[in-house]
Protein backbone atom coordinates (compact mmCIF):
# COMPACT_ATOMS: atom_id res chain seq x y z
CA UNK A 1 0.00 0.00 0.00
CA UNK A 2 1.19 3.38 -0.99
CA UNK A 3 1.74 5.85 2.21
CA UNK A 4 -1.31 8.23 2.08
CA UNK A 5 -0.82 9.65 5.67
CA UNK A 6 -0.80 13.54 5.75
CA UNK A 7 -0.67 15.47 8.76
CA UNK A 8 0.23 18.90 8.36
CA UNK A 9 -2.68 21.32 10.08
CA UNK A 10 -3.40 22.75 6.02
CA UNK A 11 -4.20 20.03 4.64
CA UNK A 12 -6.46 18.46 7.81
CA UNK A 13 -8.53 21.99 7.64
CA UNK A 14 -8.86 21.89 3.81
CA UNK A 15 -10.49 18.01 4.08
CA UNK A 16 -12.79 19.52 7.18
CA UNK A 17 -13.72 22.50 5.14
CA UNK A 18 -14.92 21.16 2.36
CA UNK A 19 -17.31 18.89 3.71
CA UNK A 20 -20.58 19.40 5.54
CA UNK A 21 -21.06 15.75 7.73
CA UNK A 22 -19.02 13.98 9.44
CA UNK A 23 -19.16 10.91 11.55
CA UNK A 24 -19.00 10.72 15.04
CA UNK A 25 -17.76 7.51 16.81
CA UNK A 26 -18.39 6.96 20.34
CA UNK A 27 -19.06 3.57 23.10
CA UNK A 28 -21.55 2.77 25.13
CA UNK A 29 -21.43 -0.04 27.46
CA UNK A 30 -18.61 -1.42 24.53
CA UNK A 31 -20.76 -0.85 21.73
CA UNK A 32 -19.55 1.21 19.05
CA UNK A 33 -21.90 4.08 17.63
CA UNK A 34 -21.29 6.02 14.31
CA UNK A 35 -24.01 9.04 13.97
CA UNK A 36 -23.82 11.11 11.33
CA UNK A 37 -23.92 14.67 11.95
CA UNK A 38 -22.92 18.36 10.64
CA UNK A 39 -19.63 19.91 11.66
CA UNK A 40 -17.51 22.99 11.20
CA UNK A 41 -14.46 24.20 11.98
CA UNK A 42 -12.63 27.38 14.00
CA UNK A 43 -9.38 27.00 14.39
CA UNK A 44 -8.03 24.05 15.08
CA UNK A 45 -11.42 22.56 16.87
CA UNK A 46 -13.94 20.92 15.13
CA UNK A 47 -17.66 21.43 16.44
CA UNK A 48 -20.83 19.76 16.31
CA UNK A 49 -24.27 20.38 17.29
CA UNK A 50 -27.68 18.76 17.97
CA UNK A 51 -30.77 18.73 20.16
CA UNK A 52 -29.98 18.92 24.11
CA UNK A 53 -32.05 15.27 23.80
CA UNK A 54 -29.62 13.43 21.55
CA UNK A 55 -28.19 10.38 23.01
CA UNK A 56 -24.78 11.13 20.93
CA UNK A 57 -24.63 14.28 22.84
CA UNK A 58 -25.97 13.28 25.90
CA UNK A 59 -22.68 10.59 26.37
CA UNK A 60 -20.33 12.74 24.90
CA UNK A 61 -20.92 15.66 26.82
CA UNK A 62 -18.90 13.53 29.36
CA UNK A 63 -16.13 13.65 28.02
CA UNK A 64 -15.77 10.72 26.94
CA UNK A 65 -13.01 9.12 24.20
CA UNK A 66 -14.77 10.29 20.90
CA UNK A 67 -13.32 9.56 17.13
CA UNK A 68 -14.76 12.14 14.20
CA UNK A 69 -14.15 10.85 10.34
CA UNK A 70 -14.94 13.41 7.46
CA UNK A 71 -14.60 11.46 4.02
CA UNK A 72 -15.06 12.68 0.62
CA UNK A 73 -15.30 10.08 -2.19
CA UNK A 74 -13.35 11.68 -5.03
CA UNK A 75 -13.16 8.71 -7.47
CA UNK A 76 -13.57 5.26 -8.74
CA UNK A 77 -10.07 3.84 -9.82
CA UNK A 78 -9.99 1.15 -11.75
CA UNK A 79 -7.42 -1.13 -12.61
CA UNK A 80 -6.85 -3.55 -14.87
CA UNK A 81 -7.15 -6.70 -11.99
CA UNK A 82 -9.55 -6.28 -9.24
CA UNK A 83 -6.41 -6.72 -6.57
CA UNK A 84 -5.59 -2.68 -7.51
CA UNK A 85 -8.71 -1.37 -8.03
CA UNK A 86 -9.13 1.84 -5.19
CA UNK A 87 -10.99 4.76 -5.14
CA UNK A 88 -9.59 8.15 -4.97
CA UNK A 89 -10.44 9.92 -1.44
CA UNK A 90 -9.73 12.65 1.01
CA UNK A 91 -10.41 11.52 4.87
CA UNK A 92 -9.40 13.11 8.27
CA UNK A 93 -9.87 11.35 11.54
CA UNK A 94 -9.62 13.00 14.55
CA UNK A 95 -9.39 11.70 18.11
CA UNK A 96 -9.95 13.46 20.98
CA UNK A 97 -12.69 13.68 24.13
CA UNK A 98 -15.58 16.45 23.27
CA UNK A 99 -15.97 19.37 25.12
CA UNK A 100 -19.46 21.22 25.77
CA UNK A 101 -19.51 24.67 24.29
CA UNK A 102 -21.00 26.70 27.40
CA UNK A 103 -24.27 28.90 27.36
CA UNK A 104 -22.77 31.92 26.64
CA UNK A 105 -20.36 30.93 23.98
CA UNK A 106 -22.83 28.54 21.86
CA UNK A 107 -24.65 31.68 19.91
CA UNK A 108 -21.47 32.92 18.50
CA UNK A 109 -20.25 28.88 17.51
CA UNK A 110 -23.66 28.61 15.86
CA UNK A 111 -23.51 31.54 13.47
CA UNK A 112 -20.07 29.97 12.74
CA UNK A 113 -21.66 27.04 11.25
CA UNK A 114 -24.19 29.09 9.23
CA UNK A 115 -22.31 31.93 7.79
CA UNK A 116 -19.54 28.82 7.19
CA UNK A 117 -22.02 27.28 4.72
CA UNK A 118 -23.95 30.50 3.84
CA UNK A 119 -22.00 33.92 4.18
CA UNK A 120 -24.21 36.50 5.15
CA UNK A 121 -27.57 34.50 6.06
CA UNK A 122 -27.01 34.66 9.69
CA UNK A 123 -28.47 38.03 10.31
CA UNK A 124 -31.15 37.53 8.00
CA UNK A 125 -32.59 34.92 10.06
CA UNK A 126 -34.92 35.36 12.63
CA UNK A 127 -33.07 35.67 16.24
CA UNK A 128 -32.80 32.34 18.12
CA UNK A 129 -34.93 32.44 21.08
CA UNK A 130 -33.26 31.55 24.48
CA UNK A 131 -35.22 28.68 24.61
CA UNK A 132 -34.17 27.47 21.10
CA UNK A 133 -30.33 28.06 22.80
CA UNK A 134 -31.11 26.19 25.64
CA UNK A 135 -32.48 22.96 23.61
CA UNK A 136 -29.40 23.20 21.16
CA UNK A 137 -26.18 21.33 22.83
CA UNK A 138 -22.93 22.26 21.13
CA UNK A 139 -19.86 20.33 21.37
CA UNK A 140 -16.20 20.71 20.13
CA UNK A 141 -12.92 18.88 20.05
CA UNK A 142 -9.10 19.97 19.66
CA UNK A 143 -7.97 18.30 16.38
CA UNK A 144 -4.66 17.57 18.64
CA UNK A 145 -4.63 13.84 17.99
CA UNK A 146 -5.46 13.95 13.98
CA UNK A 147 -4.63 12.78 10.50
CA UNK A 148 -5.20 12.86 7.01
CA UNK A 149 -5.27 10.21 4.22
CA UNK A 150 -5.56 11.24 0.48
CA UNK A 151 -5.45 9.29 -2.72
CA UNK A 152 -5.70 10.26 -6.03
CA UNK A 153 -4.38 9.73 -9.22
CA UNK A 154 -4.54 7.10 -11.58
CA UNK A 155 -4.55 3.38 -10.83
CA UNK A 156 -1.12 1.59 -9.98
CA UNK A 157 -1.17 -1.88 -12.18
CA UNK A 158 1.20 -4.68 -11.78
CA UNK A 159 3.74 -3.87 -14.85
CA UNK A 160 2.97 -6.79 -16.93
CA UNK A 161 -0.95 -5.65 -16.85
CA UNK A 162 -0.26 -2.59 -18.20
CA UNK A 163 -0.53 -4.38 -21.58
CA UNK A 164 -3.71 -6.25 -20.91
CA UNK A 165 -6.88 -4.44 -23.04
CA UNK A 166 -8.69 -3.63 -19.84
CA UNK A 167 -10.05 -0.04 -19.83
CA UNK A 168 -8.26 1.38 -16.74
CA UNK A 169 -8.48 4.88 -15.53
CA UNK A 170 -10.68 6.80 -13.14
CA UNK A 171 -14.08 7.64 -13.02
CA UNK A 172 -14.40 10.86 -10.87
CA UNK A 173 -17.58 11.36 -8.44
CA UNK A 174 -18.18 14.76 -7.22
CA UNK A 175 -21.08 16.30 -4.67
CA UNK A 176 -22.78 19.18 -6.87
CA UNK A 177 -25.50 21.92 -5.07
CA UNK A 178 -27.96 21.56 -7.26
CA UNK A 179 -30.87 24.22 -7.99
CA UNK A 180 -32.51 26.09 -4.88
CA UNK A 181 -35.98 24.94 -4.12
CA UNK A 182 -37.82 27.62 -2.92
CA UNK A 183 -40.32 26.81 -0.02
CA UNK A 184 -44.50 26.79 -0.95
CA UNK A 185 -45.46 29.21 1.77
CA UNK A 186 -42.45 31.71 0.75
CA UNK A 187 -43.41 35.31 1.76
CA UNK A 188 -44.14 37.55 -1.01
CA UNK A 189 -41.41 39.44 -2.90
CA UNK A 190 -38.41 37.22 -1.26
CA UNK A 191 -35.57 37.30 -3.36
CA UNK A 192 -33.11 34.03 -3.82
CA UNK A 193 -29.91 35.31 -1.67
CA UNK A 194 -27.04 35.79 -3.29
CA UNK A 195 -25.16 32.62 -1.19
CA UNK A 196 -27.81 30.55 -2.92
CA UNK A 197 -27.55 31.88 -6.60
CA UNK A 198 -25.33 29.10 -9.20
CA UNK A 199 -22.17 31.24 -8.72
CA UNK A 200 -21.84 31.99 -5.37
CA UNK A 201 -21.70 30.67 -1.77
CA UNK A 202 -19.08 27.33 -1.19
CA UNK A 203 -19.50 24.37 -2.85
CA UNK B 1 -38.23 16.38 16.73
CA UNK B 2 -40.36 14.57 13.45
CA UNK B 3 -40.05 10.90 13.41
CA UNK B 4 -37.45 9.76 11.17
CA UNK B 5 -36.78 6.47 11.94
CA UNK B 6 -37.93 3.59 9.14
CA UNK B 7 -37.04 0.00 10.01
CA UNK B 8 -38.46 -1.88 6.63
CA UNK B 9 -35.93 -3.82 5.06
CA UNK B 10 -36.73 -2.63 1.57
CA UNK B 11 -35.82 0.87 2.86
CA UNK B 12 -32.82 -0.06 4.61
CA UNK B 13 -31.55 -2.14 1.40
CA UNK B 14 -31.81 1.17 -0.56
CA UNK B 15 -30.04 3.56 1.66
CA UNK B 16 -26.99 1.10 1.41
CA UNK B 17 -27.33 0.07 -1.97
CA UNK B 18 -26.85 3.73 -3.32
CA UNK B 19 -23.98 4.35 -1.24
CA UNK B 20 -20.57 3.37 -1.96
CA UNK B 21 -18.70 4.32 1.32
CA UNK B 22 -19.38 3.68 4.95
CA UNK B 23 -17.81 4.52 7.94
CA UNK B 24 -17.19 1.78 9.94
CA UNK B 25 -16.77 1.98 14.04
CA UNK B 26 -14.99 -0.12 16.64
CA UNK B 27 -13.14 0.34 20.02
CA UNK B 28 -9.97 -0.66 20.60
CA UNK B 29 -8.79 -0.47 24.65
CA UNK B 30 -11.73 2.16 25.13
CA UNK B 31 -11.25 4.10 22.11
CA UNK B 32 -13.96 4.47 19.23
CA UNK B 33 -12.28 4.85 15.81
CA UNK B 34 -14.36 5.77 12.61
CA UNK B 35 -12.56 4.05 9.93
CA UNK B 36 -14.14 5.20 6.40
CA UNK B 37 -14.44 1.85 3.18
CA UNK B 38 -16.67 0.43 0.77
CA UNK B 39 -19.08 -1.96 1.56
CA UNK B 40 -21.58 -3.80 -0.23
CA UNK B 41 -24.66 -5.12 0.36
CA UNK B 42 -25.87 -9.22 -0.43
CA UNK B 43 -29.38 -10.48 0.46
CA UNK B 44 -29.62 -9.05 4.11
CA UNK B 45 -25.70 -9.10 5.29
CA UNK B 46 -23.47 -5.82 4.15
CA UNK B 47 -20.02 -6.47 3.27
CA UNK B 48 -16.47 -4.98 3.40
CA UNK B 49 -12.91 -5.24 2.60
CA UNK B 50 -9.20 -4.43 2.38
CA UNK B 51 -5.74 -5.29 2.93
CA UNK B 52 -5.26 -8.30 5.58
CA UNK B 53 -2.94 -5.95 7.39
CA UNK B 54 -5.24 -3.37 7.85
CA UNK B 55 -5.75 -2.76 11.62
CA UNK B 56 -9.59 -2.29 11.53
CA UNK B 57 -10.01 -5.57 9.97
CA UNK B 58 -7.17 -7.45 12.03
CA UNK B 59 -9.59 -6.10 15.19
CA UNK B 60 -12.85 -6.66 13.78
CA UNK B 61 -12.51 -9.61 12.56
CA UNK B 62 -12.13 -11.49 16.18
CA UNK B 63 -15.92 -10.79 16.05
CA UNK B 64 -16.04 -7.79 18.42
CA UNK B 65 -18.85 -5.26 18.40
CA UNK B 66 -19.25 -3.09 14.81
CA UNK B 67 -21.10 -0.05 13.99
CA UNK B 68 -21.23 0.09 10.29
CA UNK B 69 -23.06 3.48 9.31
CA UNK B 70 -23.91 4.76 5.71
CA UNK B 71 -25.20 8.40 4.88
CA UNK B 72 -26.23 10.22 1.88
CA UNK B 73 -26.46 14.11 2.54
CA UNK B 74 -29.64 15.38 0.16
CA UNK B 75 -30.06 18.74 0.91
CA UNK B 76 -29.55 21.38 3.13
CA UNK B 77 -33.31 22.87 4.39
CA UNK B 78 -32.92 26.41 4.98
CA UNK B 79 -35.80 27.51 7.13
CA UNK B 80 -36.61 31.20 8.67
CA UNK B 81 -34.88 30.87 12.17
CA UNK B 82 -31.40 29.20 12.90
CA UNK B 83 -33.23 26.34 15.08
CA UNK B 84 -35.67 25.17 12.01
CA UNK B 85 -32.81 24.43 9.73
CA UNK B 86 -31.62 20.91 8.97
CA UNK B 87 -30.52 18.98 6.12
CA UNK B 88 -31.91 16.52 4.28
CA UNK B 89 -30.56 12.80 4.35
CA UNK B 90 -30.88 9.11 4.44
CA UNK B 91 -28.80 7.24 6.73
CA UNK B 92 -28.59 3.32 7.94
CA UNK B 93 -27.19 2.40 11.16
CA UNK B 94 -25.82 -1.63 11.45
CA UNK B 95 -24.95 -3.15 14.98
CA UNK B 96 -23.25 -6.47 15.12
CA UNK B 97 -20.42 -8.07 15.16
CA UNK B 98 -18.07 -8.62 11.74
CA UNK B 99 -18.30 -12.50 10.22
CA UNK B 100 -14.91 -13.14 8.11
CA UNK B 101 -15.96 -14.39 4.82
CA UNK B 102 -13.95 -17.74 4.53
CA UNK B 103 -11.27 -18.28 1.61
CA UNK B 104 -13.44 -20.22 -0.50
CA UNK B 105 -16.18 -17.98 -0.81
CA UNK B 106 -13.74 -14.54 -0.92
CA UNK B 107 -14.23 -14.97 -4.79
CA UNK B 108 -17.64 -14.72 -5.14
CA UNK B 109 -17.80 -11.66 -2.53
CA UNK B 110 -15.10 -9.56 -4.53
CA UNK B 111 -16.80 -10.60 -7.61
CA UNK B 112 -20.40 -9.19 -6.77
CA UNK B 113 -18.28 -5.70 -5.02
CA UNK B 114 -17.27 -5.08 -8.43
CA UNK B 115 -20.48 -6.10 -10.32
CA UNK B 116 -22.92 -4.08 -7.96
CA UNK B 117 -20.60 -0.61 -9.39
CA UNK B 118 -19.35 -1.77 -13.11
CA UNK B 119 -21.77 -4.65 -14.33
CA UNK B 120 -20.34 -6.73 -17.00
CA UNK B 121 -16.35 -5.70 -15.42
CA UNK B 122 -15.31 -8.59 -13.55
CA UNK B 123 -14.53 -10.92 -16.36
CA UNK B 124 -12.73 -8.01 -18.32
CA UNK B 125 -10.25 -8.13 -15.54
CA UNK B 126 -6.83 -10.11 -14.68
CA UNK B 127 -8.26 -12.86 -12.59
CA UNK B 128 -6.95 -12.88 -9.05
CA UNK B 129 -3.63 -14.71 -7.87
CA UNK B 130 -3.82 -17.21 -4.91
CA UNK B 131 -1.68 -14.07 -3.18
CA UNK B 132 -3.70 -11.57 -3.95
CA UNK B 133 -6.73 -13.13 -2.70
CA UNK B 134 -4.60 -14.38 0.64
CA UNK B 135 -3.86 -10.49 1.17
CA UNK B 136 -7.19 -9.39 1.13
CA UNK B 137 -9.49 -10.00 4.27
CA UNK B 138 -13.83 -9.76 3.35
CA UNK B 139 -15.74 -8.96 6.05
CA UNK B 140 -19.51 -9.29 6.47
CA UNK B 141 -22.35 -8.52 9.23
CA UNK B 142 -25.45 -9.59 9.55
CA UNK B 143 -28.68 -6.71 9.14
CA UNK B 144 -30.30 -7.83 12.31
CA UNK B 145 -30.07 -4.61 14.21
CA UNK B 146 -30.30 -1.54 11.94
CA UNK B 147 -32.33 1.14 11.04
CA UNK B 148 -32.47 3.74 8.63
CA UNK B 149 -33.54 7.99 9.19
CA UNK B 150 -34.58 9.75 6.35
CA UNK B 151 -35.72 13.13 5.99
CA UNK B 152 -36.97 14.75 3.38
CA UNK B 153 -38.86 17.75 2.45
CA UNK B 154 -39.12 21.61 3.13
CA UNK B 155 -38.49 23.33 6.46
CA UNK B 156 -40.93 23.17 9.17
CA UNK B 157 -40.73 26.59 10.37
CA UNK B 158 -42.64 27.85 13.57
CA UNK B 159 -46.07 29.12 12.33
CA UNK B 160 -45.99 33.41 13.16
CA UNK B 161 -42.22 32.83 10.80
CA UNK B 162 -43.62 31.92 7.97
CA UNK B 163 -44.72 35.91 7.31
CA UNK B 164 -40.57 37.11 7.95
CA UNK B 165 -39.02 37.97 4.72
CA UNK B 166 -36.15 35.27 4.77
CA UNK B 167 -35.78 32.94 1.91
CA UNK B 168 -36.47 29.36 2.71
CA UNK B 169 -36.40 26.39 0.83
CA UNK B 170 -34.23 23.68 0.22
CA UNK B 171 -30.74 23.27 -1.41
CA UNK B 172 -30.23 20.17 -2.98
CA UNK B 173 -27.11 18.37 -2.69
CA UNK B 174 -25.94 15.00 -5.19
CA UNK B 175 -23.37 12.73 -5.84
CA UNK B 176 -22.29 12.48 -9.31
CA UNK B 177 -20.06 10.55 -11.50
CA UNK B 178 -18.15 12.71 -13.96
CA UNK B 179 -16.20 11.91 -17.41
CA UNK B 180 -14.09 8.93 -16.93
CA UNK B 181 -10.61 9.39 -17.52
CA UNK B 182 -8.34 7.01 -19.33
CA UNK B 183 -5.59 5.95 -17.85
CA UNK B 184 -2.14 7.34 -19.57
CA UNK B 185 -0.92 4.02 -20.42
CA UNK B 186 -3.99 2.54 -21.63
CA UNK B 187 -3.34 -0.40 -24.45
CA UNK B 188 -4.22 0.43 -27.49
CA UNK B 189 -7.81 0.45 -29.32
CA UNK B 190 -9.45 -0.61 -25.82
CA UNK B 191 -12.75 0.80 -25.67
CA UNK B 192 -14.76 2.91 -22.97
CA UNK B 193 -16.47 0.14 -21.47
CA UNK B 194 -20.46 0.59 -21.34
CA UNK B 195 -20.93 0.52 -17.80
CA UNK B 196 -18.75 3.48 -17.75
CA UNK B 197 -20.73 5.31 -20.06
CA UNK B 198 -22.97 8.74 -18.76
CA UNK B 199 -26.29 6.76 -19.82
CA UNK B 200 -24.97 3.12 -18.59
CA UNK B 201 -24.07 2.06 -14.77
CA UNK B 202 -25.29 2.82 -11.56
CA UNK B 203 -25.45 6.03 -10.38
Amino acid sequence: MPKRGHYDRATVHAVLDAGVMCHVGYVIDGQPYVTPTCHWRHGDRIYWHGSSASRMLRHLKQGVPACVTVTHLDGFVLARSGFHHSINYRSVMALGHARLVPDEAKLEALRDFVERLFSGRWDELRPPTAQEIKATTVLWMDLDEVSAKIRTGPPVDDEEDYALPVWAGVLPVSSRRGMPEPDARLAPDVALPGYLRPDGGAS
